[in-house]
């Protein structure tokens, strides 16, 4: 925890060998040696069962001298254990504390340039107020808004509680100048003494895997810092319907998971604000974006009726508070303003991915697909919104994968597979060369080899399809012709081997396989049922929002039919759409009172009401789908294994990504 | 504490003995057996310094067997002591809990009757929604929100986020129908299941001595319960002006009164709540008045700026938050609305009596003042308003009076004095007999004669005058002719004797005639000075508002020169009128606005800047004051003493005072 990650390892093996074998983010300088102190965990004994996990003493070795020395002078906190001492006897949990995390570059929620024309929800004003005078007796708060409308022509009707008792004391401090902080041009929410120039924001995009904050001036609209974090709910579920299913279960689960989120809120903010060097104090706003379970838990809602048909919000609209009511310490008036849910299943993230493309000024039909747990699709132009969502499950995040990990540093994102030798190659996050260029080894030794990310899955499965290695129904099996011991008998099926080192074995099994069909033809019906509703043949743009869309190799997704005919200079990743949403919410006023105006308007699809959605779910099970037939992709797909030019597609298909699409 | 009453007593003596002798509030059944336990006190140890009280822990003798007992059987809380048992060796402070506290009927603020109409800030409404519908899905919210339009043509755009929390559950616990609280008719701040028709509000007179509840059901209007405590903050200092002081002197001192009369608050919430039976939840708004400091304080603001020249006000400003951001624990979303202050003498409880007089609507002349610490002061008609306030200290209250005390059971409050035997009688409050009556001592065995409250000290300081016991400048001394044991020699000036009983002797001393002279020297100047501003030679109406306005004879008010000529008919008290604004303010949503616009128009008097308040207070120094001849005093009022109808006269007078005056 929080990475959420698990696996088996040998009795004995030390909590820091275990971690890194698994992917696990645990800091470590020294080496496994006992000094640096880095790789601190908490470990949470225990024997899984039904009912939990119970505490059991003996599942870690016992304190090392080398603990119990760091223990006695202070330098290890008591229920601490290093990650390097101690040795895993049996099943347990361990909590990798904040402070020993790697924090690695998450690719994944990485900013998105935008230009965003910077009207915040707040305004800052400073004036100078005459002094006191008994003959004209006026309290400071009238005389101030008297000024505000005398030097800006402001009437501003209101000021917080919290801010009034700091009024008198701020006029005393500067010779009787202050600045306060305007909301919505109706509200003062801060009062500072003296002058006054900066004040920040925060946009979340609050994932189920991961919790991602921009942190920015919100007088010159920059970003200043990023955090992000793993969503700490991961202890109680991976995906969203085993949280519910926790809620359910547990008396007072929603209130824990609640807990959790807005103190990952509460570290995320600390982090961005240090990396930043501004005080908490100067952050006035914040917005989130998330699924419809994200956003109900963070504001405290239970999400159980999300849980199960008709899948009811308690709310579809843009929900304002102040950040204290949360539990989050920012300035102790800070708002919190949510983006509107579309439905059950369609988040204020899809709401955040919208804002930032805006499909609804478009003249062309815009598919804009945001694939995590589930896929949030929407379809249209400016005259008719769709949206749906689609049960894809995380296997395109690399969950429900053998070999499967998030996407970070080692984890392989490119693969190509030689159609005569069948021999792969592949590369690595953090690393620009091929497994098969002669210094892979030493330049990625210090990566290594982790495991597959949500690109490479599709990319090794779309390889395997194009050399035989699967069949059109995903079955694996030994190519007639081409025999090779990348093919495996594994059980009762076969495995791909993509990789194998001292440490651990890659493969890609027929249950990997199964995961990636399952998922891809979630996706591809739900897109068609929204062509089908739309009433048209083809869509004329595809955006692929967030971390899954800014890796993918786009050829690849239509060689597995992830997505449906369309020109494919046209398909493109928009970057963390949703993120960037949250942002251009933060910064520009007035597009939180568009969205608004937007959603009610977009129709809401419901996939699991819609008798053809399962028909269009089997028919898309086959690679390619049925409908693409192979031919007709090879025409429109310049197949990367039969050209030497991949590498130059690629940094193409780069700098069109990073074009901005905004019409 | 907290009644903030002080004494000595011998070395000795019981903490019951001398809250007996000192008038302070400590209940006790078994007569100090040691067996009821009612007479609880919490000792605060201590020694006097100018640093404040420092512990000292043999002040009071140490834990009786029967405390032991007691305390061993968990019938005494460590730290209590029984008051009959623990007995006094040195200086102390002891506190009286709650519990231990007869609340005895404050006469002071009772419930004035006033015709409200009711229009309060929030109103329920129950509606039923329809099942949720895949097929249209829709949030609950929106469903609530399209419900009030159906059903009530309400369009509410917001709903608190902590009762959106509650709608689900709400909707799933009573098949779908709810009733929601809106406030304002703007935003939802309550829902619960199924219907529900009752919920209250509270209308709080917060006073420096006193603080006093209503509690009010909100549909009816009714007043359903009230309570009252003595303001916790006495401890800080009796008057206004010393709890600044305590401010200034003391870091932190403005956050422990603030607090200290918050809990306050909480303790009324509860005991009205209990005594009319509903659940605190049910309290769903809050109305206060009070005098800026204590206003200030209630609010959490630093009232220094108040404590001296030029006495500039945080807010003069109807202010509303929600009571949880005060601490105050009633409905998680109930509202605290303050009325304004109107300068940084003149309170929001002025603001309450001209909600309940609206002079603003009157064409004559009309004079209110409501005697606390200050008098407050407003004179005028439907055409100008002049508001003052006048230094009067708290000698009108029983204050810096040897004898005086609070208004309660056991005080004086009707004297005659003889004018041939210069013999006295008396009235005390809970009993109608006069002190000659035969049965007197008999019937009043039970109460006692604790002291001398308001009203009393206004009459025997009076009938002293009319006897000849005072002269003009309001010297006591022997009366030629009359020889009398009551006036007895007090070190160099003289004194005159109200009663004397085995427990105490009360007397009337010179400094309690200097006292009074001060007090209605400064509450005369003050209305001169508005009269004068004015530009008028008479006042037509005169109200006194507040306890003391509620228990003063008016004539003995004129005969001592209290305030300017007016037909005494036209004299009388408007009841607890600061209270009765606050009430009005809690049922009636519009006079909260009316207030706030009439308020800004009122012309603020500083009476500290005007030259000529010095010389008017020097010239109503004498009894009675200069401009009014005692000899047309005589012609319009029936002096009592010459009189037997005192008693009938009396009655009228009751019966006028009730009668409501406004237009």
């Amino acid at each position: 925890m929080p990475s959420g990650l698990r696996g088996r390892v040998p009795v004995g093996t030390t909590v820091l060998q275990a971690a890194q074998r698994l992917g696990v983010d645990l800091e470590s300088i020294c080496g496994g040696q006992g000094k640096c102190r880095k790789c601190q965990v908490l470990p949470q004994e225990g024997e899984f069962s039904k009912h939990g996990i119970h505490s059991r003493a003996d599942h870690l070795s016992g304190l090392t001298e080398t603990e119990l020395l760091h223990q006695s002078k202070n330098r290890l906190k008591p229920g601490r254990r290093l990650g390097c001492n101690a040795r895993i006897l049996g099943d347990l949990v361990v909590d990798v504390p904040e402070e020993s995390q790697q924090h690695k570059q998450h690719i994944a929620k990485a900013v998105t340039a935008y230009d965003i024309q910077v009207q915040p929800a707040l305004h800052l004003f400073t004036v100078t107020l005459p002094e006191p005078d008994m003959h004209a007796p006026m309290s400071d708060k009238r005389r101030l808004q008297q000024a505000l409308v005398e030097n800006y022509d402001l009437p501003v009707m209101d000021c917080e509680m919290s801010q009034l008792r700091l009024l008198q004391p701020a006029l005393a401090r500067a010779g009787r100048q202050i600045t306060v902080a305007v909301y919505e041009f109706s509200k003062i929410i801060a009062v500072w003494p003296g002058v006054k120039t900066e004040v920040f924001g925060m946009a979340v995009d609050l994932g189920s895997t991961t919790i991602a904050a921009q942190l920015c001036n919100l007088i010159t609209g920059e970003v200043v810092a990023t955090a992000d974090t793993m969503n700490p709910q991961i202890r109680f579920g991976e995906d969203l319907m085993s949280r519910v299913s926790y809620v359910m279960m547990n008396e007072g689960g929603d209130r824990a998971m609640t807990e959790v989120v807005r103190e990952a809120f509460n570290q995320l903010a600390r982090r961005a604000a240090k990396t930043a060097g501004i005080a908490l104090d100067d952050i006035l706003d914040m917005t989130v974006v998330a699924n419809p379970i994200m956003h109900h838990l963070f504001l405290g809602i239970d999400p159980t009726p999300l849980g199960g048909a008709p899948f009811t919000l308690a709310t579809d609209q843009t929900q304002v508070m102040r950040a204290a009511e949360l539990g989050i310490a920012l300035h102790a008036e800070s708002r919190v303003c949510t983006l509107p849910c579309i439905a059950g299943h369609i988040g204020a993230d899809t709401a955040g991915v919208i804002l930032s493309e805006r499909p609804d000024l478009a003249e062309e039909y815009v598919l804009l697909v945001d694939v995590g747990t589930n896929a949030e699709i929407v379809l249209g132009n400016r005259h008719r919104l769709l949206a749906a969502s689609s049960p894809t499950g995380p296997a395109f995040e690399g969950a429900q994968i053998s070999a499967g990990q998030r996407a970070a540093i080692g984890a392989i994102e490119r693969v190509r597979i030689d159609p005569e030798t069948l021999e792969p190659r592949f590369r690595v996050i953090g690393s620009e060369l091929w497994s098969d260029d002669p210094e892979f080894a030493d330049k990625t030794a210090r990566i290594g080899v982790s495991g597959i990310c949500g690109s490479g899955i599709i990319e090794v499965v779309a390889e395997m399809y194009l050399s035989g290695v699967i069949d059109a129904d995903g079955v694996i099996g030994p190519v007639p012709g081409r025999p090779s011991e990348r093919i495996v008998q594994d059980g009762r099926t076969w495995s791909y081997v993509l990789h194998h080192s001292p440490e651990r074995e890659l493969k890609i099994t027929q249950n990997d396989v199964r995961a990636i069909q399952l998922a891809k033809a979630a996706l591809h019906a739900g897109a068609r049922l929204l062509i089908d509703h739309m009433g048209i043949e083809q869509v004329d743009r595809i955006g692929f929002a967030g971390a899954f869309g800014s890796h993918i190799d786009v050829k690849y997704a239509m060689v597995l039919g992830l997505i449906p005919d369309c020109n494919l200079d046209n398909v493109g990743s928009v970057g963390n759409a949703a993120g960037t949403g949250a942002r251009i919410a933060l910064l520009n006023f007035p597009s939180r009172l568009e969205i608004g105006e937007i959603l009610p308007k977009v129709e809401k699809i419901e996939t699991a009401i819609e008798p053809k959605f399962q028909q269009y779910f089997i028919d898309a099970m086959a690679i390619p789908h049925k409908t693409d037939p192979y031919a007709q992709l090879q025409r429109s797909v310049t197949l990367p294994a039969a050209k030497p030019k991949a590498a130059k597609a690629d940094g193409d298909d780069r700098k069109r990504r990073s074009r901005r699409r905004r019409a």
